[in-house]
């Protein structure tokens, strides 16, 4: 049995979704159909709209519908002096959830993969020499993914931020909060042992 | 921090689909803006289109973009005289999938739920008894969900039946090919003993 040519390009569209098989296309097709029509128009204008507003923040690469992002526009952020290299806008999500971090971003939106024929360029790393040599940066925080071509990449632009003399850190590698040492992997635990910390008695 | 409106209504959009929650739905956002811009537009006018040329089949009512549906335009179904009565036009493509039924069927796009004010004309029963005065059939085959609902529904279908002196039967209950007895839920085993069926020598 053939489906009707609109509902099977309908499946096939939903499949391109991240994390949506076969089976999930048909339940969301059929449901859309048979119940949800006008949530289903609402979905197609939002992603019509999104994808035509949408663009890059000239100053930090992120996502959004300005030309500079909220996050660049805070005057108190940029005089902060501090930059936070990260992979993703999901990632600068992230952070701005845990409220402890008030500087500013630079989103390479991807990372360096010399296989894949990702250079310097693809993400932005001149765009970011350019900025370490005109802003007044007191300091670089990596925080790009703990994946080896997240680490080659946090390595290059520490390398980028010595030609201009910069503070640079990479974040904490450790044990995650909540976890149990048992089921945490060997690299992991291996980090949380080097990069131990002194407990200085004089803080409590 | 706040998203970009287009973004942050492009995840709420995606949240209605099912299954998609909020995380599922910024993973998405981002990668439709982040990498997949073409593949969100083809799934924008595909909503769209399915929307607007998919209705019911005049016939059958299930999904369909024609008068009538593919199945029911099939004349060899037609005079085979077997009526398959199923909840969702999913389920029809289930029952498809097995090549072991080869008549029509009848889709009720839902099932009798008093409190929730559906009643025999919300799944298309008057539609049906018009359809059972008119049509030759020999049998009425009750494939809808072996649910609450499902079983009312059967049970009040068969009435219906009766009335126009139609065989009736439902699908057969019982344990899942590939299951284990042990695993098997209490009343689905309780079907499993009640039907069970004779071993005849004869056949092997």
């Amino acid at each position: 049995m053939r489906l009707s040519p609109a509902i099977t390009e309908l499946m096939r569209a939903l499949r391109t979704l991240p994390g949506v098989g076969p089976k999930s296309a048909q339940r969301m097709a059929f449901q859309i159909l048979e119940r949800q029509r006008d949530a289903g128009l609402q979905l197609s204008k939002a992603l019509a709209e999104a994808i035509e507003r949408v663009g890059h923040c000239s100053v930090c690469r992120t996502l959004t519908e300005s030309e500079i992002c909220e996050l660049c526009a805070n005057q108190n952020r940029r005089e902060a002096g501090l930059l936070c290299i990260v992979e993703t806008p999901a990632d600068v999500l992230a952070i701005e959830q845990t409220g402890q971090y008030q500087g500013c971003y630079f989103v390479l939106m991807g990372h360096l993969s010399p296989l894949d024929g990702i250079g310097p360029e693809d993400i932005g790393l001149d765009t970011l020499a350019e900025r370490l040599a005109q802003e007044p940066i007191s300091e670089i925080i990596l925080a790009t993914n703990p994946t080896i071509e997240g680490e080659a990449t946090a390595h290059y632009i520490a390398e980028l931020a010595r030609q201009h003399s910069i503070n640079t850190s990479r974040i904490a590698h450790g044990v995650p909060v909540g976890g149990e040492l048992e089921y945490v992997d060997q690299a992991t635990l291996g980090h949380a042992f080097s990069g131990r910390k002194r407990i200085d008695f004089d803080l409590f």
